[in-house]
């Protein structure tokens, strides 16, 4: 297959289904191409001899070769106008036509066949369905959109067309600068992966960006991402969010929504700063195209307004992001430099009377403190105070200290003309001081992502053949649930539990009893009845002497709760002192895309009835395990607020460790809950276990 | 004093320090007066004889009266003019002049002698410091801004006045018009209240909004508010809402921040929508300027793109609004007016060769069906769609329906003229998807503002002497701290607790204890040890016989503990069961703004570790306590979660109730804690009480 970013770099472009039909697809994507290719165009299509002044080849074979195809035939010539495209050599081919899996089974069967004709010819497809591909570098535009995109260093793929139209034509009057666009349409061969891939070797490209419905290899893509973003950040709205909005999506592509749940882990785990609307989606990337990197999070306001500065400050405030703490050297220069009236303290207000040549020593004072990693300059139209000269000043100031500097020059007409200077040097101006915090936090978030090392997950040493046979005895039983009868599966991966058997008679349960120090529990084992204590079917505390009667007492609630139950046994466990413990679950279940969801939490009602959870796509290392147990609100209870004794984080983190390794070593491994874990003060035990298993998969 | 509506309604404006000095204030002011203002204009300086072709008054005196002065004189002879103004029966003054409250001590003096005078003379006064006002109505622009207000519905206020002129110059650029502005300046007399009270009465006034950073009297605005809203909408922007924030506006303006939290329930309570960011605050404006009220929380999507229509239905998932779901004949009506390939659920999605007419159809079909409120119409620019003509569309079939109707018409050029269209008729246009359903959301939290039933504090049958005898004790013990033996307070306000008594003596301890059902509480009673339990200073289920013993324990240990403590005594108290309870705490304390606030949570982590609270301005009636323990996250424990008994949760919400009319009828207490106040299947009982009593206040 050529190389995704030679999808953009043709030299000859094959228009297949060209034609001068005024409204025709094939006409638009002709003259949008005409405009500002220099490459050769090629026109083909079996009716016409001439299209706007081409010659008309009457199809493929016959045809010079072309390095980029684009598709515009009906649907049931798609096909074969492929095949033959895969015959005479071309790489490149983006299908316009539409009419495959969005349309139902008849287009969805006639999409696996355009998926097999590409990979016998090893063949880089974009769409079906697709309004094409841009690249401003190449004055390529090979969609039938009614806009050309400026030029620029953001890359930018949607798998929506229509929002691509909607973006070129406002980012025109913005002045905003692309360069790659794709429409991705239904993702048969090329999908988001694939351009993130490409985009992220591409040194023209700065910033990444993107519209989604989802992400079909989810796993594959947060490896991919995760790489590219050490060097190239990416901002993704991923639509679908909400309930409703991913019934909305389902109904629209026909995909099949993942977990809000899990897109959310999968790409934070990635690296990817996410945005929720079109508005964030362009904030983020105005401002991670400038380039700097914030040192740290302390940032300057200076302004000549006090309420727009406080305004600022609220922002600040809101976001990740802290307001600077100026040294004594900055207070003193920016005394000496300010008006006696002005504020030196962050923010500082250099007073309504403020000029160019003031707001610039201001800034430069800032820029000089060692805790401002970056500013925003903002103020209120004057008549003092020339915009479009402050923005020079800005570019200066930034260029001098290489620090990031946002503005917000609030107004309308006014600000244009600066907004303009501004664009030029990559600094967004923003209209609303919350928009331009926004932007700078992206930067912050985006530092913090490549500084991060994201550590291998750690193999332990584990019993991968006894986990294996255990597991087995869910195909044995026919019955694909496991329970606490399982527990050694827990074992063979190294995590401690009570001691303890699951008998089937109340003699050998005795001895169990007899062979444990202390009190035992003694408790129903039957994965047909769920709420085991309410139907009694657990005692606690149950002395040697008592074992046996405990044993039929709670076999016989069972058979009068529900007489056809499956009984597996009783388990007779140790006690675990649960004073000074923690009770916390650790989870997991498979997603369709992102595949198995490690979740963490304290037991009872923090996970469910305040949902109180972190979740991660697995395999995790020792960085994201101890995230998870950070990032819960009610972490301090672990770490031993309110003068309780803090519980060993360390072995819960190894365990939410183990349990990762468990659930990739063993993909049949459909659900998982290890609840409660409890977690003592040293060590952890885990006390009960469900499972899900496709036997099928062992 | 005049009605502040009339303050906007002067025929004869007078200039006091007018003249033609370039760059000058005054200068500024005059220009722009004599832009619009068709009344009289009177200047007055003393050492001018004309200014820009006027005839100039040596003073006040002997200058023609005036309904409306502006006062641009110096700092130190602003007292003076606003005097003779008073005497020549001028009622309203705008004190433009800086130099007061803002410069430090002798500025405030100057401030506070501005108020008693103008107390002297009944005068409304805005500022000083204050940029002007403006009235489109009376072709009034009263300000030294470099921009006049568009004509419009919008009364606006601010604190800042930078503010102000930085959304003139964009708002002029949007086509937003205003009805009045004011820049509030330093307050000294007419604030926040006066003119939201003012706009409340005036028929030209569709929206009131407003950019403050402190309010002064919070429980009046709060009245004040309350009433305005129940027929004018009020947004605001409160900045100092984040820590940082606060410190800032501090600096700022010199007001002392109140608490977050305080403004968070003041202004819920006085129905204020609030916004934090300018964007906010005029998406929220323009959309309630519209004036039509959604029946219903269903929200009904058309667009012509899949991508947008599932970015809106996020948006809808985000915010209190909901997708509509369309009946069978609506369906039915749809599906025979759109193509087969168009999506005829919500979000109806008409395709991308829809028309204005399909468009027009789907929206009239879909604003027909019982359950939509409203509507949002979504578009990407396409070839056939003329964006112009769908806005003559959508205003046609809004009127039609009476049903709001917002749009997010994509796209930049293509976009203003229809934009242009849509305004006259005060449907905002939005580029972004989530900012046109915030608009709607905001009319359908107004909706509810103008549907709630604010009740009236009820009045419980309380014993007052009794409370306040005991309050009296602090006075008495020159402690202003009352603990665990003020007790009977809570008793005096019909809230129960456990029987049992402060004792001084271990005889009479055990007395106490015999005369209590089953085994007691014994706790040391010191203002100076807060941490009883850790020292040993209670003891749990004590029986009859122990009690005295029990009592000269914990005694000693607080002894030994803290030689100098103050021990009142040691209460024996019934013990309460709390195995099938729930503990709870109120507590209030007061802020500077708006007075006492009530806070309610569950006991131990919820309040300490979680912050899982609910707030409100005392006093409140029998909803807003409801409320309370409806919206801190761990309601459902309250109601019964896990197989709890539920609590008495009536018992809780009377509890609360008494307790605001206990710190409304004592403005003494300055701080209470019921902690914890225990919620049994039937019932409540405080069961520990601490609170700070101002002496000087009983």
């Amino acid at each position: 297959m050529g190389r995704v970013t030679d999808l953009f770099e043709p030299e000859t472009v094959g228009v297949i289904g060209a034609t001068d039909r005024e409204g025709a697809v094939g006409r638009a994507i002709l003259e949008n191409l005409r405009e500002e290719f220099a490459g050769e165009l090629v026109a083909i299509n079996p009716s016409r001899d001439e299209v706007l002044g081409l010659e008309c080849h009457t199809d493929v074979a016959s045809a010079p070769p072309v390095d980029l195809a684009v598709v515009v035939v009906p649907p049931s010539a798609v096909l074969e106008t492929v095949r033959e495209l895969g015959e005479a050599g071309t790489e490149h081919v983006v299908v316009v036509t539409a009419g495959f899996s969005e349309t139902g089974s008849e287009g969805a069967r006639r999409e696996r066949e355009l998926r097999d004709v590409a990979a016998a010819y090893d063949l880089n497809v974009v769409g079906p369905n697709s309004l094409g591909v841009m690249s401003t570098d190449a004055g390529l535009n090979a969609t039938f959109g009614p806009e050309s995109a400026l030029e620029g260093s953001i890359s930018f793929m949607s798998q929506s067309g229509a929002f691509i139209t909607a973006v070129l034509d406002w980012a025109n009057e913005q002045g905003i600068g692309f360069q790659d666009v794709v429409s991705l349409g239904n993702k048969t061969v090329l999908d988001e992966t694939d351009f993130v891939r490409a985009w992220g070797d591409d040194p023209d490209t700065d910033v990444v960006i993107g519209y989604l419905e989802d992400i079909e290899n989810g796993d594959e893509f947060v490896e991919v991402a995760r790489e590219v973003t050490e060097e190239t950040p990416i901002v993704l709205v991923k639509s679908g969010r909400t309930d409703a909005g991913a019934k909305a999506a389902s109904s629209h592509t026909g995909a099949i929504a993942g977990s809000e749940r899990a897109y959310e882990a999968g790409l934070e785990q990635a690296g990817v700063v996410r945005a929720t609307s079109v508005q964030e989606l362009f904030d983020y990337a105005r401002a991670l195209s400038g380039g700097t990197e914030p040192a740290s999070d302390g940032v300057a306001v200076v302004t000549n307004a006090g309420g727009p500065g406080v305004l600022t400050t609220d922002a600040i405030g809101d976001s990740t992001l802290r307001m600077a703490q100026f040294d004594d050297g900055t207070i003193e220069a920016l005394t000496d430099a300010m008006p006696a009236e002005a504020n030196v303290y962050n923010p500082i207000d250099a007073i309504g009377d403020a000029d160019v040549d003031r707001f610039g020593r201001a800034l430069e004072i800032a820029l000089a403190d060692p805790d401002v990693g970056s500013a925003v300059v903002v103020s209120a139209p004057t008549a003092v105070l020339e915009y479009d000269t402050l923005a020079e000043t800005v570019i200066e100031k930034r260029e001098e200290f290489e620090k990031p500097v946002v503005t917000c020059l609030m107004g309308g007409r006014r600000a244009r003309a600066a907004e303009e200077v501004l664009r030029e040097f990559a600094i967004p101006n923003y209209f609303d001081p919350s928009r331009a915090v926004a932007g700078l936090d992206a930067l912050a978030r985006y530092r913090d992502v490549r500084a991060r090392t994201v550590d291998d997950p750690e193999r332990f040493d584990v019993d991968r053949d006894r986990a294996r046979a255990i597991l087995s005895r869910a195909d044995r039983r026919d019955d694909n649930r496991l329970g606490v009868e399982s527990m050694d599966l827990l074992e063979a991966y190294g995590i401690p539990t009570p001691a303890g058997e699951v008998v089937g008679d109340p003699d050998r349960a005795r001895e169990v009893a007899r062979s444990i120090d202390g009190d035992v529990v003694v408790k129903i084992v039957s994965p047909d009845i769920s709420h085991k204590s309410d139907i009694g079917g657990v005692r606690v505390g149950v002395g040697d002497a008592d074992v046996y009667d405990a044993y039929e007492d709670v076999v016989s609630r069972a058979r009068n709760y529900q007489p056809d139950a499956t009984i597996l046994g009783v388990q007779i466990q140790e006690m675990v002192n649960l004073e000074a413990a923690t009770e916390t679950i650790v989870g997991m279940n498979r997603d369709p895309q992102f595949g198995p969801l490690l979740l963490f939490g304290l037991g009872g009602i923090f996970v469910e009835i305040l949902e109180d959870t972190a979740v991660r796509v697995a395999p995790i290392g020792e960085g994201d395990a101890r995230e998870m147990t950070d990032e819960i609100r009610a972490a301090p209870l672990l770490r031993g607020a309110r003068g309780r004794e803090p519980a060993d984080v360390d072995a819960v983190v190894e365990t939410i460790q183990r349990l990762s390794q468990l659930v990739i070593d063993f993909p049949a491994i459909l659900e998982l809950d290890v609840n409660p874990l409890v977690a003592g003060p040293e060590g952890v035990q885990a006390i009960d276990l469900r499972l899900t298993v496709d036997t099928d998969e062992l």
